[in-house]
């Protein structure tokens, strides 16, 4: 059941069998650099989010560039990651039901391994876990700071959780999770920083309830690829959950900078690569990678490599391109390259990166978490 | 890199690890045979779309309900299912790559395989690798019959095509591959029957032009379970290659027949097991099932099992919720089913489905074919 990578190392990028997921190599490293620079001496920790690219390979080389451990949504995912040799993940998701919450506790013997909660019902199945296994498990309280899903309401409420923490066997009260996550992808610089100062006011408020309760809080971590510059200069966060960072995607490639221009901090390095297989008539190409290539939820792919070139369409196994009038389009067998709309949903599509330099494949790398939904 | 099943023979359905994939199993048999009710005695062969399903388990349940063989979109996708014991595979799409073709040629050494064309260089193609094999590969011409994406025009280049491929060496012409995909979905049945007469037209253009070419067209093939009985009163018909009427989806779900009421021929049987991980809010509920877990192409998954709920929002890894107020809605640990929008890529997100009869797991089968893009 585990698919044959779609290319040999040592190829040249235009025998890679598709559709396949493509990393190019020089782009990625560069977006490890720029970030690991972006974080250094503002005394903050980089704690990238391993949800984006469910590879220990990836996850390594963010260590390697100063990461303190990584993130994860799913208890399949730190698994993953701690087999593969990480030794700090942040399952920054709440964990519901025995045996997960048993996995997670399991886990925590063989690397540190920390979640976080927004209900009392989840504290107490944590804290028996944790006795049962023998670990104390770092827990955040997650506050509602304005992504309108998990949390609980900022002050009162997540100091009154987070004195339930503190005071369960087996759990140490590590911070808060303050995520903000329809914040990403607001367009303009403005509106990115307004929705983080409201986050750090409610973190603020929540901090001074902490205070008052006598509860250190030692941690607030949160921040995505579209706000971090924020967080990281609010005085309030200590971590940063970037991830889609070493990748980009077609929706984050819509973000204005201050001047109202498209934020280019980092590149573009994860492709689909496709194969034209029908060329009907000269305005219309189609193309071998469809609803289960690529994740659509946050707009259709780019087609960078084709000028005048629209993909207009996606259907379970085919893209539909369209061609700008005159412009001369690419033949039946030739491969392109798709930027994805969504780089998670489309990462979780494939078993493989083809890592690419200099238009040959220079590794192959297993994606390792992908389908680990448990 | 393969994720274990969520699930043993014989737990109760509450004890299934989420998110999961469940068919309901007496639902799923009934669509089946409903099938086999509506096709018998009509002349004409059922050819189901694997792509659908991707499980060899369940080609072969449909091929003891009458069916003669599966449809595939994929190479990979037609040898999970020949080693899963199907004798006779239609890859009802054009195959673009030399590895690819070959692999096709080679395949039908071990059953018969069968694949389409719209382009003199597929031809070209699969006739140099069927020699190559000592094969002879049934090939179809596709002609477009209004879903605006691969095929010939109907007619003359249709019959041109056909020509060519009659004439090359390895290859049969073996008729015309006529699927109006977009016409599945329109929600009336007056909209769906007059989308099938155009396409009907467009197939009597073609088999009068290969009649005028005296080429002998032996099967027309196409279908799918919004439109098959047009196709299948038609006249012009041989096959159906019908795939989601297994599963069903919240967007066939919004089909209408003559009276303006949704269609209920097959039922639901496909689910998506989720858990309540979060309850920030009296009306808000959050599920440990998202985009990784469910498509949302054709629209948000519907919440069959909880009065006035609605599923509002889908991120990476969690569902929202909406409660309608004063609903009693479910406690954090309980599992609810979602019925997908869409199933065919949603089946492509998971690894097992989890066969469940009364309420009991009867079944775990894998999806061997989940991510067999190639």
């Amino acid at each position: 059941m585990t698919t044959p990578p779609p290319a040999q190392i040592g190829m040249p990028l235009s025998e890679v069998e598709t559709p396949a997921l493509l990393l190019e190599l020089d782009a990625f490293e560069r977006n490890l650099q720029r970030m690991a620079e972006a974080v250094a001496g503002s005394g903050l920790r980089l704690r990238p989010h391993a949800k984006t690219h469910k590879c220990a390979v990836i996850a390594m080389r963010q260590l390697a560039h100063g990461a303190v451990g990584v993130c994860c949504q799913k208890v399949g995912e730190a698994e993953a990651m701690v087999l593969g040799g990480v030794p700090d993940v942040y399952v920054s998701n709440e964990i519901v039901g025995e045996r997960k919450v048993a996995r997670l506790a399991a886990l925590a013997r063989q690397a540190r391994v920390s979640t976080c909660v927004d209900d009392p019902a989840q504290v107490a199945a944590l804290s028996a876990a944790a006795q049962a296994y023998g670990v104390e498990l770092p827990v955040y309280v997650e506050i509602d700071v304005g992504a309108n899903r998990c949390g609980t309401a900022p002050g009162a409420p997540g100091a009154a959780l987070a004195r339930e923490v503190a005071a369960a066997p087996g759990l140490h009260f590590a911070g808060l999770q303050a995520y903000h996550g329809s914040a990403q992808h607001l367009r303009t610089q403005a509106e990115r920083a307004e929705a983080v100062q409201s986050a750090v006011a409610k973190v603020r408020e929540t901090t001074e309830a902490l205070q008052q309760a006598g509860l250190p809080c030692e941690t607030v971590t949160g921040a995505g690829t579209g706000t971090f510059v924020h967080e990281r200069d609010s005085g309030v966060y200590h971590e940063l959950q970037v991830g889609s960072y070493i990748f980009m995607d077609a929706d984050y490639g819509q973000n204005l900078d201050a001047d109202g221009k498209p934020v280019r901090t980092f590149e573009h390095s994860l492709f689909v690569y496709a194969t034209v297989m029908s060329r009907p008539t000269p305005q219309k190409v189609i193309v071998d990678a469809g609803l289960k290539a690529l994740a659509v939820d946050a707009g259709l792919p780019w087609v960078p490599d084709v000028p005048g070139a629209t993909f207009e369409r996606c259907s379970d196994e085919h893209g539909r391109i369209a061609l700008a009038d005159g412009a001369a389009g690419p033949a039946i067998g030739d491969k392109l390259r798709l930027i994805p709309g969504h780089c998670d949903p489309t990462v979780n599509l494939h078993d493989w990166y083809v890592g690419i330099r200099k238009g040959r494949v220079e590794a192959l790398w297993p994606i390792v978490a992908r389908g680990a939904g448990l």
